[in-house]
């Protein structure tokens, strides 16, 4: 048994109670992205996600009308790996260990996971792309910086690639990969999309100062099909923007 | 009986009925500045001003951490002056005529009144200022963009210190004044912030495109101190921003 196999029989059996459908409740109703439980009837699951129905800042949103405005450059600090590859029934996610930062000028957030969507939740100008990654950040007040990733198919990306190769294949696994290095998946521009918004998830918490980077990463369209086996179909629909203010960095 | 007292007498009997308690039904409950139905408690007035106390976009809001941004200039073509100048309980409102608008980019507002405040509804940086003045636009599909000038005391200006002339002194009555033109009360630079927020004043509705311009408009101490016998206190306090974008123009 090496040492993957063994980090999966012993996280398996601590995630494997969320497998069984009964066993959700731990972290809430059970919720998906189709049918009785999909997005429009996400704010039915229980208080907390009423806002998913009721809510004016939700995620994702469609880019139009942006605003260009003079905002402060993201710093990314992400030096240690990710250290486990969770596939957690709704998307695979990487989890990191402490270490890792993204400075907004006095602001710091500590990088706490990372996670796909297919296809991309975020669109811009109307149009989709075939994946999203999200880094999700907090501060420690607790507030929310999600940078958010449009992945488009082309050249191939070797982090995804590692990441597609590690992935468990069943929901409620977990396993370890020290590999990933999180930088390689940022694109070469990190100018960016600024609105207030909120999980894309439920319970939808209007809590997520939001960063999407106007330039695509590109990864292997092969790896795209590898995860769409998994997860063909697991992005929210776009939210009305509302009155929010969309802005654009230079 | 000249033109200004037959006007007083056919508005005041039209108007007068809000003067009384009971009368304000008609326009909603009863509300103040001050004690048991002042702005603390305008919530509570109905439901339809419950957003008074539990809205996330209220205004005013005290001026800070503002974005720069590019943002369109704000185009007055306020060529008709003022038709009526009334004393509705609350403040001296001027109603215009059709014809004056203001224009950002396409859209197109017409300018409905104006009317003061004492002090300054919206603060910069914690500072308030003697008065503020708004103007109260409306598109045609019933959007509004109100833009908030801060009033400091000083040189003269000769629109202001005509409408303290012209003001009806009674609550309930209104004036003719045909001369007072309303691009003698902007400043010479237009540039401004920009944030989305409410009605400073029941039902407190949360639809107002607010352009309150940067640079302020003197007016002679002596004719603010005219308004302020009249209304020594007329602002809402300054509500939390939340998580507006406060936009600041070049």
């Amino acid at each position: 048994m090496n040492r993957r196999s063994a980090l999966k029989g012993i996280l398996g059996a601590v995630l494997c109670p969320l497998c069984a459908k009964g066993g959700f409740a731990a972290e809430g109703a059970h919720w998906s992205y189709e049918g009785n439980t999909g997005p429009a009837k996400w704010g039915e699951i229980d208080n907390a996600s009423r806002v998913c129905s009721v809510g004016v800042q939700q995620s994702p949103i469609d880019i139009k009308g942006s605003i260009d405005a003079k905002l402060p450059p993201l710093q990314f600090v992400w030096s240690k790996r990710a250290g486990t590859i969770v596939n957690n029934g709704h998307t695979i996610q990487l989890d990191f260990p402490e270490g890792n930062t993204l400075s907004i000028e006095r602001q710091k957030y500590a990088l706490l996971q990372m996670h796909f969507h297919r296809p991309s939740e975020h669109m811009i100008g109307g149009k989709g792309y075939p994946m999203e990654v999200h880094f999700v950040h907090r501060s420690a007040a607790g507030s929310l910086a999600v940078v958010g990733i449009l992945m488009t198919a082309g050249k191939p990306n070797a982090a995804f690639n590692r990441i597609v190769q590690s992935m468990p294949q069943k929901k409620g696994h977990a396993a370890a990969d020290p590999a990933i290095d999180p930088m390689a998946l940022l694109p070469d521009r990190h100018s960016y999309y600024r609105y207030s918004g909120s999980l894309t998830t439920p319970p939808c918490s209007e809590t997520v100062d939001w960063h999407l980077l106007i330039e695509p990463v590109s990864v292997a369209e092969a790896d795209i099909a590898a995860f769409a086996k998994l997860y063909p179909m697991n992005a929210r629909p776009v939210q009305p923007p509302h009155r929010r203010f969309l802005l654009k960095s230079g």
